[in-house]
């Protein structure tokens, strides 16, 4: 990504400065530094923050990082530029010459000719020591300071990379993407789980009969129903944004604000392409993660997850598996162990339940599909297999994680649809929805993915809170 | 995009099929079929929405469209296939031969060998009637309709080509994306202008003492502050997410819910760097995606704003223009023309005298820089040209729109800040962005740059409401 090309910006920053007798030193990223081939380099200037200080008697040793990598850069200097404020945790700015290294355990190493202490650290007051190993509920107490070690570093790196595939992967296959709303008027799915919006003066003085919006407005749980807007003018669409749960459970798996993944493609009769798209997008973007961040994936393995790493190479390998829900049940009752929901057909599958079929099934992914009509929401596809008996939904099961993923094909038929939204006093409420499938109604389907989820996935992390930059739960949202 | 890797995709999709005797028609989008070279193809399926019917004696023409491009598929069928139900509007899917078109306006067509109403279309009913040019006003009431009308579907197209390239801009830059919250605690800017949220509960309720997260929480106004925090570990951050402000006012240039582009950039100290950026990120962007897509943006020029085009490239084609603030209340107070607001040193800029600077300087882009100390956030750099005197803020103004972005070099010095958050009576709340000073603080700075108004600047589209997929604004948030 840098390398020669980060170079050769470098040397251009540094031809247009102002003076032409000193030109001042080519600035270069760590990551650029590091990736550097043709040594040595003369006058460079690296910035960064001070990772690790270790001075002998005729040499100072000093690491330096600026998050464009998780390595950092040795710099090798003369004692008498260690000054006071030269600490773990200080911001500082090193002129020199670019070597390659002697040492075994790095290519370069920059020996400087000038330090300079943008910024002092207060050691006594900074959270974080070097060469200690924090503990990931020490490190989310400070949320200002946290993305400062190399855990939440590296995890930051790996989820901007794995935002950037996802969408990679929708636009090199032709979906449009669309920024579904964050407020709205649709209250239906959740009910009490919802968070609702006043003006900051409103919430102060409820007494007042009217809405910011005439309305009463939500924040929203999923984008799906403004997708299926879209997806009666452009056959493949995706969204990926916040979504919203005022579900007042600690959980390692929830968090209040979250993002999703969530893909609606049109003239499709069949679950299984929407469980094709699931399958390419979980491999596809996982694939590129692990080869455009392999340092900060290791990291996590080495020590976080170590078991991580041979059970995503599983789920890379092989083709995901299908169950239907009524054999899921089946597996379920025939199971040696005993469960504290008793596995009964038409319940919903509880975690314990997930995580046995995962198991069962050799720690693969696993897509349950055709649940009982009753369990699932109004939008999804009666499978016409009996009256009123199952519909085309489709969940994901992951190893570690449980669900990941859920979908389904949505009822395109109007009377069914009509019928369906009588019976539960809806008609109203959704008319636009029933309008789409008034003008050019089309067979479509879609799901949605959990993107801290995704991440817990791929790297073993088991609590939700870990993989988001500012985690909002019950009690707690940090600034 | 599409073409010959479209083309062997479908192929791909045929030749997985069941049947082995009569394989399936390979299925093509719209796009594909447009770009196919090699002609005639035989067997392709095709499936979409009927954007024409024309029927003559001999021949039944129909264009269909799927919105995977702007222009239509002109299909060719024998007269007796022109059943009941194929209308403007309905969806369908054909299937036939691929061909050479002997007209001139196209080079493809389909001659239909078998044409399938998948959802007919209530005609009577529906809002949009087919070769007519329906005003933005009238489209914007059918919120849940109106992606398939050309102008939507080519704005929506627009727009997820310029997230596409924002994002790329960014990536390929080396910034890291991160996801700053929507839900936040941080209640300073803005005050009124504030939406607070609680569970759906809560708010019929509100006598309660305790909130969902313990504190009142709010919208966000802005990823800023988050964003500075991810400064102090990573030398270049941006965030591209959705922001709220409860302004209660209808305007051409104001939503509730927009989005904001943000980025962060450390060991700067320089305004000129940001500005840079800034620039950079316009000019790359609007060519990206001019050359994604020159027919949707085309639409625009010949519908809506003719004027708009040479306007574009002129702003693309020179460098922006730099303005003290200073500077520009000269110009404004030695103006020919009387402004309602009179132009006097130490007090905001409005819209008239944006739009005067604009139109003074040729109609280009111009930066306007180093405001009055007095009328700029706590987190803004004194200058240190006077006791308090100016800041280093930048706006830049563009023709058309006025403000599209904002931006500034923030305060670095802890003493600095501390003395003016006590001034402000705000040292308590800010005592974590105190912190970010005290442990490797480094100079940096950012700007945000709103997308919507990024969208009416390139497309010359004046009512902010249509460059959004949902607009929510006061006494508005439809489904």
């Amino acid at each position: 990504m840098f390398g020669v090309r980060g170079l050769l910006r470098a040397l251009r920053r540094c031809s247009s400065a102002p003076c032409p007798k000193h030109a001042p030193a080519a600035r270069l990223r760590v990551r650029e530094a590091l990736e550097a081939r043709e040594l040595p380099v003369e006058d460079v200037k690296v910035q960064g923050w001070v990772r690790s200080v270790r001075s002998q008697k005729e040499v100072l040793f000093l690491h330096i990082n600026d998050g464009s990598s998780l390595e950092s850069l040795q710099v090798v200097a003369d004692p008498s530029l260690k000054y006071r404020d030269l600490n773990f945790g200080s911001a500082v700015e090193v002129q020199g010459k670019l070597l390659k290294s002697l040492h075994q355990k790095q290519n370069v190493e920059l020996k400087a000719e000038n330090i300079r202490v943008v910024g002092p650290c207060d050691t006594v007051m900074f959270p974080f020591k070097p060469r200690e190993k924090h503990p990931l509920e020490y490190i989310r107490q400070f949320p200002h300071l946290r993305c400062r070690t190399n855990t939440l570093r590296s995890l930051l790196r790996v989820r901007s990379e794995a935002t950037a595939a996802i969408h990679s992967f929708f636009q090199e296959n032709g979906y449009v993407h669309i920024h579904t709303p964050v407020i709205t008027s649709n209250d239906c799915e959740g009910g009490g789980e919802l968070f609702q919006i006043e003006t900051a003066n409103k919430v102060k003085e409820p007494e007042g009969e009217s809405h910011f919006f005439d309305v009463p407005a939500f924040l929203t749980v999923s984008g799906q129903l403004h997708l299926e807007v879209m997806a009666g003018a452009f056959t493949q669409v995706f969204t990926f944004g916040p979504t919203f749960r005022a579900e007042n459970s600690q959980s390692r798996r929830h968090l209040s604000e979250f993002y999703m993944v969530e893909a609606e493609v049109s003239f499709t009769e069949s679950l299984q392409d929407i469980m094709q798209v699931i399958e390419d997008l979980f491999k596809t973007a996982t694939s590129t993660v692990l080869s455009r961040c392999p340092h900060e994936v290791e990291f996590f393995y080495k020590y976080v997850a170590p078991a991580q790493k041979g059970r995503l190479e599983q789920m890379l390998k092989n083709k995901f598996l299908t169950l239907s829900y009524t054999e899921a049940v089946d597996i379920l009752k025939r199971a040696p162990q005993t469960f504290t929901f008793k596995p009964e057909w038409g319940q919903d599958l509880q975690t314990e339940h997930e995580k046995y079929l995962v198991t069962h099934c050799g720690d693969v992914p696993v897509f349950v599909i055709n649940y009982p009509y009753d369990l699932k929401p109004f939008y999804m596809r009666d499978n016409d297999d009996g009256p009123q008996h199952t519909v085309a939904a489709v969940d994901l099961l992951v190893p570690g994680v449980g669900e990941l993923c859920g979908g389904s094909l949505r009822e395109e038929r109007l009377h069914f649809l009509q019928s369906r939204l009588q019976r539960l006093g809806l008609s109203d409420t959704y008319q636009w929805y029933l309008d789409l499938r008034k003008f050019g109604s089309i067979p479509h389907g879609g799901f949605g993915m959990g993107f801290e989820r995704y991440l817990q996935c791929i790297l073993g992390i088991s609590n939700i809170k870990d993989v988001m930059p500012f985690p909002r739960f019950p009690h707690s949202c940090l600034l």
